[in-house]
């Protein structure tokens, strides 16, 4: 229910306690529960420009461990005490913001809490005649952009390419898959367990699949890719970063989008000892983040929302439910390859 | 002095000697005199298409490492018992290819041996107007051609951005320190010794140096590079390049060109520990050789000739005499770093 009059929000919202998940420390290896804390706080006035947003859903992403961390990155560091950092969809219930009214659906980045004020700057009105709002935290919000502006613009996939993806039944790894089939290359998906490979080539259309688990990554690849790699786009780091660098072809791209076999590391992040190859065999190995593409993203989730109704691009929402007070558990289910999709929080409807 | 008949030139060759360094064995560690026999062989008599060139100079290369070992690269692997690979120049003294003539000067991979036969598509005629035979091994040759192409074509450095190259003192370093300052860029040399960080600075116009020998590489880096790096071109590997990732700038590029640093390792090559920075600031490394931009050498040899001519672009001839059978010994001075400008061997005047 939207509710117009600042002036009286102001008043009743001062009333309304906002749950908040804070970072309380830095952690050393994985996330412990003393470094977050569950906090309240009240919902301030909004000011001239202001925004205020409730929140529906959370985004849960393998990004959020380096955030944690005390060092600037594409973003600035958290500082202890600061609401954790996140992704998230929700309705706009007041604004003094020209560009946003009550009643607005929109996607943001309004942090691991149920009600955020802004200056609107990284809000975007989420169309749910296109796809449901919670799309807009997977093919059309985070994942499917991440995977988009990855896989197109730094991949750079030709027609009859061979794509391999690790993390491929992460959320952005489905849709890097899928959208390589779309732009008619062979995808080879890199995945824990026979029940997310089989989801791989089962539903979403992947060529073939190495379950790293039950198989060695050399053997896996040689075996699924005997042309060689074009692109290999790694959310994964470590030894299968290395094994795919061992096998790309001339001027083969390699995607930097996450190593989160590192990311919880308390010894120095591994290094790929293969990265000569990129000498040998004349290779790009790039990072990015999908904001650098920010203009473009409405043509991009404009395609992707047709490719989503066509059903050529599908990844389940793996929702947890239990508000903001589930998000130090949930954030761990990544980092044991548990969840299946894409992982959000459902803190209101 | 050239001789054009080729059916007399038969039967002069079989009673000349053709001095050749043929592979041995296959080094671990650093190349070792076993690795290298000096083998005699007649010249044979020339059939249609091919081209019979008498070796002047011969280029000694770190690249040369590499092509040691067993495995193909973006050449493939010498079989022992070849003659060594090696980048030549010299003049034609029989042809029965339309394309040459007795007394052109060439350049080409003529190996390590006083006389080669070949059907010529490898050969390039050098035009001693523009500048000495030898500089077709330098400035118009691998050294320049690599610098050009590493960081013009891959690089792609913009006014006013921050240049830093390893082995700045080796040929091609010297080149891309001096290519960056013609471009308006600011350039940071790392070489070891004090003599030639002076020769970076005091001659080839470098506006800094790092001598990694006495100063610890980050500490140096942070020095001379308050704004970060926005181009890496190294040649060196290892923790020289981690220093260096550790601080670029978004959209930065790393040009990988070489590894000297691990090329003679026992153990595995060292992978950058924080190639993740490519992530965080939307990097990307990218390895390449200059023979992908043959067809447009022509042109850069113009561009190179000119700079070299108006006294932009400097880098002396390090001449060593003696004959191919020097080669062994000559080889292991580009890896104790004690080479100063292009490293080459001369056969013959």
């Amino acid at each position: 229910m939207a509710v117009t009059n600042t002036t009286r929000i102001g008043g009743i919202m001062t009333n309304i306690v906002n749950h908040q998940i804070t970072l309380a420390g830095r952690p050393v290896g994985l996330p412990k529960s003393s470094d977050w804390e569950l906090a309240e706080a009240p919902v301030p006035d909004l000011e001239d420009g202001q925004v205020l947003v409730k929140v529906h859903y959370i985004s849960v992403d393998p990004a959020m461990r380096g955030w944690m961390n005390d060092r600037d990155t594409y973003v600035p560091a958290l500082k202890l005490g600061d609401v954790m950092r996140a992704f998230t969809v929700g309705e706009v219930i007041a604004s003094q913001n020209s560009a946003f009214a009550a009643g607005d659906l929109v996607a943001g980045i309004d942090g691991v809490q149920e009600y955020a004020v802004s200056d609107g700057s990284f809000l975007m009105k989420a169309d749910t005649s296109l796809a449901p709002l919670t799309a807009y935290l997977n093919t059309l919000g985070i994942a499917g952009l991440t995977a988009y502006c990855g896989l197109i613009e730094v991949g750079a996939p030709k027609e009859g390419e061979t794509i391999v993806v690790s993390g491929a039944a992460g959320s952005v790894g489905a849709h890097v898959g899928q959208i390589a089939k779309i732009k008619g290359c062979r995808a080879v998906g890199i995945a824990g367990g026979p029940k997310k490979c089989a989801f791989l080539t089962d539903e979403l259309g992947f060529d073939a699949a190495i379950d790293y688990k039950n198989e060695d990554i050399n053997a896996g690849l040689a075996r699924t890719c005997p042309d060689g790699i074009d692109v290999f786009f790694d959310n994964v780091g470590g030894e299968v970063l290395d094994a795919a660098l061992a096998i790309i072809n001339f001027h083969a791209r390699v995607v930097i989008c996450g190593a989160i076999s590192q990311y919880n590391n308390t010894t120095p992040v591994v290094g790929p000892s293969n990265y000569l190859n990129l000498l040998i065999r004349s290779g790009r190995m790039e990072g990015y983040i999908y904001f650098n593409w920010r203009a473009q993203w409405p043509s991009m989730i404009e395609q992707l929302a047709k490719w989503r109704a066509d059903g050529d691009l599908k990844c389940p929402d793996d929702i947890v439910e239990g508000g903001v007070g589930a998000f130090p558990d949930t954030l761990l289910r990544l980092f044991s390859g548990e969840n299946f999709g894409k992982l959000m929080i459902k803190v209101a409807d």
